[in-house]
């Protein structure tokens, strides 16, 4: 497997079309996945908010300690449920039910200061369009992942996962399978998109601009979408 | 990036050099990293028990559901609190301050059938032996990462994560540095273990007998461990 980071990406603004910008610097071919950072994604659909547009509800000036309660009112507004509280943190459940922390809503890499960058309301059907759109640029078959970086509960430090996915396995069920000495392996199933955005975090990093990396050489295609992430709180045992 | 798969490893048995076993299949350079699945280590360290010679406690009994009450108990042993329990599912904080399904004791892939193979007594010490020993047979200076597949609060399926580590940054700290539109990361550090375990695992499959991949291309020499990933419950706002 190689991880390549797709170097020379401008600035992304609303419009842009993406798949365009990097089959321009890159040669792609059927298998590969492009993992994209969320918020190349969201800025190039629009999705961002200026503070100054934002009228903060009487829960979010509660809420928001001694942060920008603007801020918090995002949040909230991107928010189906608030999971915890620890003012101004807020840990929710997004309208796609994803759990992390400020629902994705961030400051950090916005076009310009005083705004902030939302989640795409529709991350699979994102990865979907820009999976369309490189086929009918290139004709290759890629896979794509939209990533973004969760904390997550019992461990320190975030890791990227896929918030989106289009052409790609998101789960390999081994269910069923045996190992080598012939035990059944019951309940294992491998969360490959979230693998994958891991992998590719590893040759983006976070402050030097680079929100697109490769994946080459792996057997991963399949029609899987991020949604198949999300567990059924009756079924997450962690929780 | 690349990553690698090392394969033509024997199944390994007590006593196994596994530092010897690599460098015989593999060239290793300073700054690779290899991530190594804890099944491997456990084994190489002997960290395995026969069913037949555990006696199920009444606690076991009673939390096995209609499983064998012995892999309970062997369970049980290795947990230092039960966290959440459906029988016969248990989630528990094991010595090493993880929080896991079934203490990491497994019996898929054990030398076998009726064994169980149990987490390195600590596997950052066991990280530290094979990085020493990869040094000693080739003088190259490497990471080690010990790995494991675990479930996670809110999201479907395993990735696999380091629970052991040596010679790697395991965390990148990203607070205090500024993106490119000079706006301050606050509260970002990267779980990079984590990504490295999770990028490997995906060239490694888990039925397939692969328990070795080889990291190379990235900058992460430095000297952290598996225990930094443990979140003190009072900072974790996701638990």
């Amino acid at each position: 497997m190689n991880v390549l980071p797709v170097t020379g990406l401008p600035e992304i603004r609303e419009g842009d079309d993406l798949a365009a910008l990097v089959v321009e610097r890159v040669d792609l071919v059927d298998g590969d996945v492009l993992v994209i950072a969320q918020k190349a994604v969201s800025k190039s659909e629009g999705r961002v908010v200026r503070l100054d547009e934002l009228e903060p509800s009487a829960r979010a000036l509660e809420l928001a300690g001694d942060e920008d309660p603007r801020r918090t009112e995002a949040i909230l507004r991107e928010a189906v449920e608030v999971v915890r509280v620890r003012p101004p943190l807020l840990i929710v459940q997004t309208r796609h039910g994803f759990i992390c922390a400020s629902a994705g809503v961030d400051a950090s890499n916005a076009p310009e200061p005083g705004m902030l960058v939302l989640l795409p309301l529709d991350p699979d059907a994102s990865a979907a369009r820009i999976r369309e759109r490189v086929h009918e640029l290139t004709r290759a078959r890629v896979g794509v992942i939209v990533s973004d970086s969760f904390g997550r509960p019992f461990r320190m430090g975030t890791t990227d996962v896929a918030i989106g996915a289009a052409g790609v396995r998101v789960l390999q069920d081994l269910r069923g399978t045996r190992d080598r000495i012939g035990h059944e392996l019951r309940s294992t199933q491998i969360a490959l998109a979230d693998e994958l955005a891991a992998a590719a975090q590893l040759v983006m990093g976070k402050t030097d601009g680079i929100p697109v990396a490769l994946v080459r050489g792996l057997d991963v295609a399949g029609d899987g979408n991020a949604r198949e992430l999300v567990i059924p709180p009756e079924r997450d045992l962690f929780r």
